[in-house]
């Protein structure tokens, strides 16, 4: 399950709680569209800020909705105790494998983060993906610690940060890294504007932010570089800078969060405190980047995100 | 009660749970010894990996255990309604005040951590200390939004990261911070290395890791600073540098859980994982460090920690 194309959508959450109704619609958008996976609770679906319960009954949403396309689920937390509860929850939800970050309070060593996959690799039944974003968990993997935790029994990928934006040395990252590893050991890139580049080094999978709303665009990039045509995956990515400034000044939540309300596929807020949508200014920097990018071009309603989606892929 | 010594003890915890005996005995011995506060579920309290239960739970015994000292009880969590519930927690437990650090996993704009204060002080009925601690956090405070959160109702105290080492740097820095903030609110150091310094530059209070292990130690060093010799202050903290060193390498968290077991004050492992102890030589190397400052001139033994902290107070 991890290769091409892997959707991470928001989880739309506010004050009282997770809207099922919303993120069943969400998820469901992307089974349609064909996406190769769907990454359940990643950090663009809010993780970190949820309640085991909240967790348990998102991952039993996202499965049912899914109908049959792979979920992967995310079960990072601060203590391991918690983890091990997390992926219980998530095997029994049905996922198909799960996402461990390790968040951080602490500053953790080297072998710390290696104590948490071993502890949590042990007790799994499914595969688990390495999930490395030093953004939000502070945590710098080198790749001998990579190498370490890869040999672990039910390590089936790795989920890299922003590969270098030239080519050749984007290659020679993935290929670096992938000689550490076990050749069964999916390499999978996130940092939607490094996706083109990733995917054309050698990365397996995109783990995309931009694919959980806008499932078609992903798709039209992802098989691209995944077929060798490097040239048109980059002039797609290219096409995209505008928003990938975006995700990189405001993070992909907030600009996700925006965009799902712009198509009418959430409500508002969706996002739990402290967090807070963009700010007016920003909102309509985005719908201007969305228009030019004729993702919009009727009036959002809950079932245009599909056409709107197709009209990106098509331009 | 935000001047003079706030001693921040461990909350000895495994996998199976808090430590409550062990954590009672570790706060009743600061009350016996005089501090002036006990910060229960700090940084060092490892508040950010407990459950709300075990969090209520801790603070209801480090109350009743302080026997009329002010305790104040560290209430971070990700998610807004999560601190909401854990002041709601900590005011029912006794708590004196509470202490709000803004955890982080995406990072937050500087809105963010002002509406999280915002939203938290305007339910409180007793004061909030602001827990400034970037190397946990990843939040930078600029004085700015200090000076916005300072404002809102009931925040009484700031808690700053290590002042510079330079003393007239330290005053500047000081200066500086008070000058925005409204003068009923008190400024405290952490980073313990700091303490002599940031206490001679004019903050009301330390913060102290040291404290919540070795109060007389602490005590010392605060009360000389406070009553203006900051010469001896200063002495008494180089004297511990050996100690600084090992706090600034492994974590102050770390160093106090290898320590308190050398002291017989907390069975082992005493944090939960991921965290673990020190490793075997570092944990040789801080029993050489406390046999060098006399710290423990007798075999370990509970009834010993008492005694060995007043023979360093005496040294």
């Amino acid at each position: 399950m991890f290769t091409g194309l892997s959707a991470f959508p928001l989880t739309p959450t506010d004050e009282t709680g997770v809207d099922e109704r919303a993120y069943a619609r969400l998820v469901a958008r992307l089974a349609t569209a064909g996406v190769d996976s769907i990454g359940a609770l990643g950090s663009t679906g809010g993780y970190a800020y949820l309640s085991r319960e909240e967790r348990a009954r998102a991952a039993r949403v996202a499965v049912e909705a899914a109908e049959g396309t792979p979920v992967l689920v995310g079960i990072g937390a601060l203590r391991t105790a918690q983890v091990l509860a997390l992926a219980e929850d998530a095997q029994k939800a049905g996922a198909a494998a799960v996402l461990l970050a390790p968040m951080t309070y602490q500053p953790l060593t080297d072998d710390e983060v290696f104590g948490l996959y071993e502890d949590v690799t042990r007790e799994l039944s499914v595969p688990l993906c390495v999930y490395d974003n030093p953004r939000t968990t502070h945590v710098d993997f080198s790749d001998e610690l990579h190498g370490r935790i890869a040999r672990l029994p039910n390590v089936a990928a790795i989920k890299i940060p922003p590969v270098p934006g030239d080519p050749a040395a984007a290659r020679e990252r993935v290929a670096a890294l992938r000689a550490l590893v076990p050749d069964t050991v999916s390499l999978g890139v996130s940092g939607d504007w490094s996706a083109a580049t990733g995917l054309s080094a050698g990365c397996d999978v995109w783990y995309s932010v931009l694919g959980g709303l806008f499932p078609h665009a992903a798709l039209a990039l992802t098989r691209a570089a995944r077929s060798g045509d490097a040239a048109t995956a980059a002039a797609r990515s290219e096409r995209l800078e505008p928003l990938w400034e975006l995700f990189r000044r405001h993070g992909g939540l907030r600009v996700m969060s925006a965009a799902a309300v712009h198509l009418g596929l959430a409500s508002e807020p969706n996002l739990p405190r402290p967090l807070r949508g963009l700010a007016a200014e920003d909102r309509d920097r985005l719908v201007a980047v969305l228009d030019g990018l004729d993702l919009l071009s009727s009036p959002a309603a809950p079932e245009d995100g599909d056409r709107a989606a197709r009209d990106l892929e098509g331009a």
